[in-house]
């Protein structure tokens, strides 16, 4: 039996096996994921962003607590370890494990890949599609939100949670630039430090400026102590109020539209890439156009137009 | 006279307004980097990644002091700002260009771009090939270090400085996975704090098990204390000594090479699938797919091999 008929009826570490396949690129996770894609579409994709040091693991270890508390089943997604000099992910993987692992309605990853075509927006997108194939409720995605991936993988989610924390140097003026459109919900962790009442004043003046009449929703922000467990219940009801509202406006369907979008170029870039060096590797043409840059004969810029007015004429 | 002329005969205003119209993704960006290919390949330039905090732009901005005291010109690329939450780059180029802003030997631009198709790595490489054709000497590439494309673009430095403080998690065991290929130089920043002596211990004991015998280079670890000036010719020599050796091995050559081929696929891609979106969106296929895949009738697999069959058959 193929990987993905085995997913679909519930087996994990064939769920497990196949995000491995995904992570090292290999073109037969794609047959299985050909399978797979019709029974998506049903998980609430919730992204958790936030610098590093605001808590967002803690955080998510708490949202995963209280969700299964209501019977949610979970799954996770810790997309992070790009990053050569953190290896936040692996760490802090391990030790979220601890916890759940015995939980057979969570579902957690790390996403290690650095992939070279794909990248990691490609593969995350797969894994959430696994996830939501395998009937989790609830899909939560912690990035570390810095990064132009990080920032499309926030934006596909259906519920994008932005962290901040008093005194990280998280000044409002700084934040500003592309903080208000990315938020569906804020939340102040570590509210107990100093300086709480004074971001979330400052967060709540530029949000009220930047809501439009037309905008149907408007971004509340929670005040969580993350590691006592404090506002996370609160936190957990407003995701599932934001999905309703998503719903009842019928904004939910335009979301997702705009993520399929988003989905099929990259899937249609990493394929495309991958045939195209294929080809160009093999000819031998990769190495001739790359003799041509370094002996500056001639620029990359033209040699690039000349192959895609060949393939797109 | 086009930007490209002109900035081949030193005029700075045009080329920060071609690195604007970078930025902007304008196709005529593209005709003035023609121009200016021939003229690059002389710049020396130079990554400096680390995580945040690990104080990269003082390191930096005490580097161009350096520098500029031995009348090298210097080019300063701040690759940040695509995060929306730290806006970092754009009050640190200001604190920054403060300083060096009245010297003209020394050029500063962050990069805020979040590219849709070309992404921060695109644009870097061609900020790059500008400050490269205004003459620089040295061009020093800041990133934080996190994100595939920053990861790409310090693989791309011919030499890559990788920054660590003592104290801020960089457990040598989490830190392992990647940083030993990537750095050809270890910086230990705020080496007056706890814990530098043993900082500097593990990463020596796991460069020398990391080193083969082939190896014509040993990373060296430089402490700092950059807010001091502290360690900082001592570092600038180091790339120097980096530069020298890479040029006496013939590994310069080797790294152009590599250099070019990524180069070149980035071009590739980017204008590819810039084409390739144009066209898909002006015939409505684009929003066919999207249809079929939010009711799920067709999975975004099949429809990007079809796409590609029919260019690539």
């Amino acid at each position: 039996m193929a990987l993905a008929e085995k997913i679909l009826k519930g087996d994990i570490k064939a769920a497990s096996r196949l995000m491995r396949d995904i992570d090292d690129e290999m073109d037969s996770a794609t047959d299985e994921l050909k399978v797979l894609y019709p029974q998506t579409g049903r998980a609430h994709v919730v992204g958790v962003t936030g610098s590093p040091g605001v808590g967002k693991s803690t955080l998510v270890d708490k949202m995963v607590e209280v969700l299964r508390r209501d019977s949610k089943t979970v799954g996770v997604i810790a997309v992070d370890p790009t990053s050569p000099f953190s290896g936040g992910a692996i760490l802090g993987d391990r030790v979220r494990m601890q916890r759940h692992s015995t939980d057979e309605g969570v579902f957690i990853r790390s996403l290690a890949t650095r992939g070279h075509l794909g990248g990691i927006s490609r593969s995350t997108h797969d894994v959430i599609k696994v996830m939501d194939a395998m009937g989790k409720d609830i899909i939560l995605v912690e990035t570390v939100g810095v990064g132009q991936d990080e920032v499309d993988i926030v934006n596909a989610a259906d519920t994008s949670i932005v962290v901040l924390v008093p005194g990280l140097g998280d000044d409002i003026q700084a934040i500003k630039a592309g903080i208000l459109e990315i938020g569906d919900i804020f939340v102040i962790n570590k509210c107990d430090q100093e300086g709480a009442d004074r971001l979330e004043q400052e967060l709540r003046i530029m949000l009220e400026m930047g809501q439009k009449s037309t905008d149907r929703w408007t971004p509340p922000i929670y005040r969580t102590e993350a590691i006592k467990g404090e506002g996370i219940e609160e936190l957990v009801a407003g995701i599932q109020r934001h999905r309703e509202v998503l719903q009842q406006e019928g904004l939910h369907q335009k979301q997702a539209r705009q993520r399929a979008r988003y989905e099929f170029l990259e899937i249609l870039k990493s394929s495309l890439m991958k045939k195209l060096l294929q080809r160009l590797s093999k000819n031998g043409e990769l190495d001739r156009i790359v003799d041509a840059m370094v002996k500056r004969e001639k620029d990359p810029y033209t040699m690039a137009e000349e192959i895609i007015h060949k393939i797109l004429p």
